[in-house]
């Protein structure tokens, strides 16, 4: 704990579940590091009142000697700050952005050239049940993977400095390209994500507040994802829409299989035996 | 306690997690019943072994002197054993199911005219994370639904003995019309069930497993349903292919509207908040 922190001054601009979580994390590894929070002033009362920022700023205009600027803005919201974010950044200074979607920002990034700060895209994998600061914890990353997404412009001390700094807190850092990212994310992320919300709401329309009623556990628990907010993920869709089709399409297609094959032993197997497959691969890395 | 049991020799045929959930209810509820099991010898012998039963039983024409008997093996094998167990359940005894559809199972009752015993079909709406015997619990049923199924045909008494013991077993009994039931349950359980097999396979097989990896804990949290056993579920696909195809059907025109409209603000918002609206009318029953 006596090591140099790596670095001095970091602003959070929007201080979500995702931001928040970073803060808290922060402070516990690194307590002298000064953290700033840009938000709307009753988020920005809240955290001040927890002790998880040491200063609260309304707008990345009011920012200043700042060594790292996370943006943790929905996407699009990050792509419009991140030309006023890396001119406020210092000279040495990095910028990097938390978003599920990494190509509109990372072509933003490049368009940006000359900008004193360098930029590189980052996406924590860490989620919990609920958003917002008010479920934010110091150790939502642990042993999670954290995707950094340089291009072949950005510096190999900026990659070292913040995947030094991500491990710090306690993440795997993993590097790929955002288009890489993007269409990964598409299946892992943004694909269940589309799916839970259209299954819930051809569900509760269909069978009317009676029916849900006599849910079993099954429809509970696959559903948690429905109550995702919607401005999150208009943004993502929007930002990701080429990869997302492409996985609606695959999905689409296997339930028309599955629609015209349901009285086909053979096809209900196949299906349920993949997915079993799966299901025990994707456990692998979650237990 | 001192209460005269319901009924004093009950046979559960298939011992899975439900059926043997059911036996250990009825120990807890109903000491002095005594219960057979049949199923095939390893499953009977764990099931001997921890208690939960006085008999084990390798077939229905075993069992003799049963006042009530409960199939509780995949749908279409309670179907075929039904002729027999109403024929081996004497004058006054009842038989009863536990699947999850009910129209085959209440249409093959009504052509076993003149069976001296009566058929009450049955779905009780429990459920584990994992299937079988070793993860029966004695508390799955309590103050769950427990569909009961009559038609017109049914005494009222049976109806009524049956309401009764399922009551004593802490669950809440409800009462509907088999087709209500198949379609119903093609939207709470048979659709959730099949589009997490599906989204599974898909991410599983876009991604591979080095991909997998880097899921968060949405998708591991929406997907538990993808480790479901085939052999219970190709039973239940086959025996409401009709009304499980309708399901499908609005859900792949949902997830079509959604793949045209993307980077539509309007339509994922509308998605998304409806899918909202219904989640939350989902966890007012389970909470």
């Amino acid at each position: 704990m006596s090591e140099e922190p790596p670095f001095e001054n970091i602003a959070i601009v929007g201080f979500g579940l995702i931001g928040g979580s970073i803060a808290l994390a922060i402070r516990e590894r690194w307590p002298s590091i000064r953290i700033t929070a840009v938000d709307r002033p009753p988020v920005l009362a809240h955290a001040a009142g927890s002790g998880a920022i040491d200063r609260a700023a309304k707008s990345v205009a009011d920012l200043s000697g700042i060594d790292l600027l996370i943006l943790a803005a929905p996407v699009e919201q990050n792509v419009r700050l991140l030309r006023e974010a890396t001119a406020i950044v210092g000279d040495g200074g990095l910028v990097t952005d938390v978003g599920g979607t990494k190509r509109d920002i990372v072509n933003a990034a490049c368009a940006l050239s000359g900008a004193r700060s360098a930029f590189v895209g980052g996406h924590p994998i860490g989620g919990a049940e609920q958003g917002g600061f008010a479920f934010a914890r110091a150790d939502l990353f642990r042993g999670r993977p954290w995707i950094l997404t340089p291009d072949g412009s950005t510096p190999q001390e900026a990659i070292d400095r913040l995947t030094g700094f991500i491990k710090s807190l306690g993440a795997r850092p993993t590097t790929m390209g955002a288009d890489e990212h993007d269409r990964l994310m598409a299946f892992l992320s943004h694909l269940p994500q589309l799916t839970i919300s259209a299954l819930m709401e051809v569900v509760g329309e269909a069978t009317s507040p009676s029916g849900l009623r006599l849910a079993g556990r099954g429809l509970v628990d696959s559903t948690r994802l429905a109550s995702s907010p919607a401005d999150v993920w208009r943004e993502v869709c929007a930002s990701n829409a080429g990869d997302i089709g492409v996985a609606l399409e695959l999905l689409i297609a296997r339930l028309q299989q599955l629609r015209a094959g349901l009285a086909d032993a053979e096809t209900v197997d196949a299906v349920f035996g993949r997915a079993a497959h799966w299901r025990a691969e994707l456990m692998k890395g979650h237990e």
